[in-house]
């Protein structure tokens, strides 16, 4: 039997999104509902991905089905499509599997032509209204179907207005109308070489066409990448009998949702014209009514509405989105959907609902998507204020949340005048780790280079500071301390503003304000933390850090990356003269100063997580991060530490590494100086029996990075373990620790039954794994990944979301031969990815034992682990 | 059952060279044939294995079972050890499963004390005798168990022969030496705090374990690495009878062989020294006597060595190399292994033992070490000449071969001199691309940095030029033209050789000679051919290296780098307009300039390759690599190319990647530029339709470089198949060609059976494999390994011998993925590792089609290949 690719409203399966799309399958259910939906039909999604493995055709076979199916439609409404007496119309609709508002095309009142024009008119009796459709028709299906923008034929109408000294185009009469008619098809003749076409099959054809073509233009594909939709996925059409809400005074339009979309609040929201066409709702020509005015000028169709919205809230269990059009006093409904909301809405909606018992718990957290939760985390512009002002320039939104203040060129300075009591944003071409303590002081952080996985951007969203990279416009003079944007220089003593959630830079301070967290916000906590499976851990280096992980409800540190610590002021001498060394006697005296620092550090950050298990990585930079690059700072550091400039000019030539993310860093280091690892060691346990003492109970786990052979681990190990030993000798208190690694080299994720024969567990480092397993730079990769977006050869970011195919391969290869050895290792996530929803997803299959993820995303984290168990259940 | 340890001669199997070593292996074999040999035993390499997982401890089990088994040996022998009257003595010798010569350590006369020794004077009425072997005894044990230096004793022995006015240790008398025991005794006392043990048992004990603990000992674990020899085989110890060559002149000691090892000439050759022990023969105080002398002292002793001699080589097949002890006129064999020889005598033997119905063919192939070829097909110093003279400084061996020249200390300076008739060695720093011409017209080439896959090693390689990388003790001063060693300042007026196969540098001219390759090679040649599975193909970029390959048996290219051509002076200029250019339109006048010049150098190699395939990679490196540093340069070529600096600088800054190894290079160039493998593709094809035309047949591959995801092959094959249909629909000429990829990039490996889907064939580039794989950079990894070999994480450089754990465990994945869905699917290796045995015949087991390596080691790759067949079959 040949495939079906074209079912009527009422055949199709208004459960099966992934074949009808989301349109499609709600007009489905609403016209089984019994509800006054218009009738018609929606070619399938597979037709579309048939039409490009057709290469851009749509078969014969597909085309006679639509015909087909039309003819029933006809006869069922005893019209026909093309009838010169009594037109039957149509509208031909996109309608993906996931929504993709406003990201394709709509064609209303198909098939009319100029003899059915006049037979509509007189059908009607209301040429005026017949000469309408036929104008917006034309200006559509030329917007839509051969590319002639909109604005050729705005021009045309507003010059016949002027003409004719009217304001609104529903004072244009009949007449008017028809002259429009006659200026727009000579302008379609003009730019096309052929008429306007007249036969309504045609017409349908070019529309469906056009619609399967719109699922791949370049917006539709940005947005896609954004939300993260398969470009395989397709789109259905749906084409459905027009009805008229410009059809008088009696008639209109309008769209409208079943709660505020902004709030939740439980109240019907929206907006509607009279005598319109859906598309002059959106225009802003004329200003729409609430939809409250509905109730009082037809109070029935008002309560009709109503009643329509109950029953699709209560069969969808959520708040909708509708579209619907008054013909005559007579309501129908042209759609439903899911109504997008802010997270605020989002939150209370679900709680709501469930408090209605229009669902259940499980059913009310698959309904806020967690990377909403994003926005109720941080500082924001104030929308209102925001919408008012225009952007300076546009970099990549890194790290969300606004960040205003005035201009700071290094990190010294953004330190300093933060001392003095200024705020200001840290604007550089782009960091590095010795920048970290201005990052940390400045409100933002602004970057001409770099991407989503720039140093600037990665550190920043660790620490929830607002960040935006990769603005090219910026120009950035660092000796003269000016920033140039569009020819204008900015100097230290300007203000900017930037939106880390849009990428976004205003001039001078933009208003801010603190989203309102209300108490529903717990609540669906406590209900994720019921359901979900995976626990979720935070990276955090600092007791800062753990206090605010614990806070957002983090169950433990995944990642405590100890040497963001060394990089502090006090501190980087004594990592400098440790590198510097010589001798491991050297070495060991340079190491015993930061002893002291680093267990004070551990003490913190044991104590903010009251018992949770602390995973510890042991020192993973190469070595020449530590030691400064300009010619005036290594003088001045030779100076500060008493030895020649020739000495230390050497020292780090001959630290210089070709490719530094493949070079001496990670367990390397602890293979060749086994004395930094001792020193760690101690630092661990120590302040572990600290804490201890005073009645903690601490667990550290030793994490050892970068392995690649199980001998780097065993010999890291032993170090480790020897040194615990000793340390716990000595004081006569025993620690709870364990030693591990992180997987995060291919190789390790290929012989991970040997690794964990030593590693008591595995974090997959999925940053360097990503790195490793594509042979990408995250620093470098920014410059050729918008060409792979574009040629469609990568559909997203492979450091933001998890490439399951490659990477994730190797994580479920490790994991599985992790447990084959020793089955009951812990299994951990520590890249960026431990805060991507899809990727914590992934994990929950995959059988990690828990996500980890920067403290600013631990209830996005939280929420999409219950995602993964409720969906995966 | 308790495991057993210890096997007499007789008892052991002489083919369990695992178990017994090679020695104890071979004295099982002799014992068997009924020759002459003391009796004793064999200590597995299992106990050694034991002792190091016992934490460096003999266990009871194992010692008692040696005293069990030198208890059947006494018995039979009808003497006692430590008998205070008739001492029966032993020796104690290493014996790995491979030979390790001079790794380990030997005990003669063990057995001797105080009292047994006056004994042993008695006994044999030759107290001189006596007391010559007791002082050898304690110099040895002291030496091998304690670890005090020889010289010590040797300095002690010195003075007393000075004391005593004689010259030979053979002039000092049984009181002489009695007095030298007392020195040496209270030598040893001084140095250890106690006496020289008396206990003959803990003698026997300190000997195994001293044994033992030498296979761990630096210069053991360096033979090993260089050889790979896996450190946890372990030795065996052999603890033998003495027999006596010091009882006078009716005794003596020597070694020989049964064929001449460094021409393979068939004829004894040996030395042997009368009255002496083996240590003496080799010590170079005494001049010893050729083999032959013996034949007129003792023509009896004389044949029935020969007549062992001949049994020996037809029970092994193989040219043998034997110790032996005549004792008062007996003959006793000590030993015998297949002899070490040069790579002459090698081939000469394997024919002549052919020919001598001795072997087969296979089993004669198997009797060459591939690698050895290595040594025929290079210039090499005069070995006489080189004895005779001291190296100034040591860098690694890179590429093998011999060097000769006045000093260049740029390639500019190498080109230009060389034009001049100038014979000159090319010393730098490290090399890049850009002095690819001075490499190629230079002698040799010397670097200060780099390791054994650096750019000057590998390109090197390539060239078959002499290359030493990473010679530390040069002090290169290039602007003032002076290279310093020690102190001492040469300049380009001065001559260096050096040595591309042992990294010795020389000053002045070392005489060279060109090694006489005789029938015997091709023989060997056309053995191997007819036996291997794998085709051979060669790397090469030009035509005068394809030539050179196919002379040597390449049955095609397996590695064509286009860039290689771009770096060459008339064709930079071209490359540099193209990566400066704005447009596309741009780029490609600049790449019509190129097309020509590549298009000819593809004739060329196509004609040289007389139908065999041709496997064309497409440009890879990162663009940067062919733009000038230095700022001086960077002002010439904006110059020469009429562009500001200011604009020249920022599309280098633009260029700049923090880890270029990961970043904007291979296919990821064709992705952004598709305009450049257009071009290829033109030059490609239309140079094969113009080879084709003269009659050729052109088998072209061509091949995207860096693949990790299918659709980025998809996107450049598209563009390659409409290119190339193109341009066989100008010429209406087809053209044999297919496109594939090479596999380098871990992703690739992992989803290989995606890959296959649009890949022909694939090709593994395990240079970049396993710098991915591993998370190393070659460049950089230089400076941990070896603290890595030193720390036993690694035994091998994985960029040497191929990892056949992880990295070849991606191999066997993806060679399986391609086939299951390709099954036809052609598979090559062309990294460095194509000329590695090892990595060759991990190759043919994992059913490769071909491996490709550098032309002057496709006579090793084709060696390789048949002994991996023999060896597999």
């Amino acid at each position: 039997m040949a495939k079906k690719y074209v079912y009527l409203f009422r055949e199709a399966d208004g459960n099966n999104k992934a074949l009808f799309g989301g349109k499609g399958a709600n007009l489905a259910q609403m016209t089984k509902l019994g509800m006054p939906v218009p009738p018609g039909f929606t070619i399938t999604t597979e037709a579309c991905t048939k039409y490009y493995e057709d290469g851009r055709k749509i078969s014969k076979e597909i085309l006679d089905e639509v015909f087909a199916t039309l003819a029933i439609v006809e006869k069922e409404a005893n019209k026909k499509f093309g009838d010169p007496e009594n037109p039957f119309l149509f509208s031909v609709r996109s309608g993906a599997r996931a929504s993709m508002p406003g990201m394709m095309d709509t064609i209303l009142n198909l098939g009319l032509t100029d003899i059915s024009v006049e037979g509509l008119a007189k059908q009607t009796a209301n040429p005026r209204f017949a000469y309408d459709c036929y104008r917006r028709f034309i200006q559509m299906y030329s917007d839509v179907v051969t590319g002639i923008g909109k604005d050729f034929f705005g021009r045309i109408l507003d010059d016949l207005k002027e003409e004719k000294g009217v304001k609104l185009d529903t004072e244009l009469t009949a007449e008017d109308l028809k002259e429009l008619i006659a200026k727009f098809k000579a302008f379609y003749f003009k730019s096309q070489g052929e008429e306007f076409p007249q036969d309504p099959k045609k017409q349908l054809e070019g529309a469906i066409e056009a619609v399967f073509r719109s699922w791949d233009n370049p917006r539709a594909i940005v947005y896609r990448r954004m939300n993260d939709i398969p470009n395989n996925w397709g789109t259905a059409v749906n084409v459905q009998a027009m009805v008229f809400g410009n059809m008088g005074e009696t008639s209109g339009t309008g769209v409208a949702f079943t709660r505020n979309p902004s709030t939740g609040e439980k109240k019907l929201y929206g907006e509607f014209l009279m005598n319109a066409q859906g598309e002059d709702v959106v225009a802003g020509i004329r200003t729409p009514e609430t939809i409250d005015y509905l109730k009082q000028i037809n109070p029935d169709v008002y309560n009709q509405f109503v009643e329509i919205c109950g029953k699709l809230e209560a069969f969808f269990h959520d708040m909708q989105d509708m579209e619907f059009t008054i013909e005559k006093g007579k309501l129908y409904m042209l759609q439903t959907r899911n109504g997008k909301r802010t997270a605020v809405a989002a939150i209370n909606i679900a709680v709501d609902l469930v408090k209605e018992g229009l669902c259940t718990e499980q059913e009310a957290l698959l309904k806020i998507e967690p990377k909403q939760l994003d926005d109720l985390l941080h500082l924001q512009f104030d929308q209102k204020a925001i919408k008012k002002m225009k952007p300076i320039a546009t970099g990549l939104p890194a790290s969300p949340g606004a960040a205003c203040g005035k201009i700071a060129f290094t990190a010294e300075e953004a330190t300093r005048r933060t001392a003095n009591g200024e705020n200001v944003v840290l604007v550089r071409l782009e960091t590095s780790p010795e920048d970290i303590e201005g990052m940390n002081v400045a409100k933002g952080v602004l970057t001409a280079r770099g991407g989503l996985t720039s140093h600037a951007a990665v550190v920043a969203r660790g620490m929830g500071r607002c960040c935006v990279t990769g603005c090219s416009a910026l120009k950035i003079n660092e000796e003269k301390g000016t920033l140039t944007i569009n020819g204008k220089v900015y100097t230290s003593e300007d203000t900017l503003s930037f939106d880390g959630s849009t990428g976004n830079v205003y001039e001078g301070a933009v208003p801010m304000i603190k989203p309102d967290i209300s108490g529903n916000f717990s609540t669906i906590m406590s209900w994720a933390n019921k359901y979900r499976k995976l626990k979720v851990r935070a990276n955090a280096d600092t007791p800062a850090d753990a206090a605010t992980a614990f806070g957002y409800g983090a169950e433990g540190i995944g990642l405590c990356r100890t040497e963001h610590m060394f990089f502090e002021k006090d501190r980087i001498a004594a990592m400098r003269e440790m590198i510097i060394s010589d001798t491991v006697e050297q070495r060991k005296t340079a190491l015993a100063k930061i002893l002291p620092m680093q267990r004070a550090d551990f003490i913190g950050i044991y104590k903010e997580m009251h018992g949770n298990p602390v995973t510890i990585r042991f020192l993973d930079p190469p070595l020449h991060e530590f030691l400064p690059t300009k010619a005036e700072d290594i003088a001045a550091l030779a100076e500060d530490m008493g030895i020649p400039v020739e000495k230390l000019k050497d020292k780090i030539a001959s630290l210089h590494e070709f490719n530094p993310m493949l070079g001496h860093r990670g367990c390397r280091l602890s293979v060749t100086f086994p004395e930094i690892a001792e020193m760690q060691t101690r630092a661990v346990i120590e302040a572990a029996t600290e804490v201890n003492k005073a009645g903690g109970h601490v667990k550290a786990e030793i994490m050892i990075p970068l392995v690649g052979e199980v001998k780097e681990l065993r010999y890291v190990k032993n170090v480790v373990v020897r040194t615990a030993e000793t340390v716990m000798a000595e004081t006569g208190i025993k620690v709870d620790f364990s030693v591990g690694t992180m997987i995060e080299i291919p190789r390790a994720a290929i012989t991970a039954d040997e690794i964990a024969t030593e590693a008591e567990f595995f974090s997959f480092g999925t940053n360097d794994l990503t790195q490793m397993t594509f042979g990408f730079s995250r620093d470098d990769a920014g410059k050729f990944l918008e060409d792979y977006y574009e040629k469609k050869i990568f559909e997203s970011d492979p450091f933001k979301k998890l490439d399951q195919v490659g990477v994730g391969a190797l994580v479920k290869i490790a994991a599985e031969k992790g447990k084959s050895v020793r089955p009951d290792i812990k299994l951990g996530i520590c890249g960026e990815h431990g805060g991507d929803p899809s990727t914590i997803e992934f994990c929950h299959k995959v059988g990690l034992t828990y996500v980890s993820c920067s403290p600013y995303r631990v209830p996005i984290a939280i929420l999409a682990a219950a995602h993964a168990a409720i969906k995966n259940s």
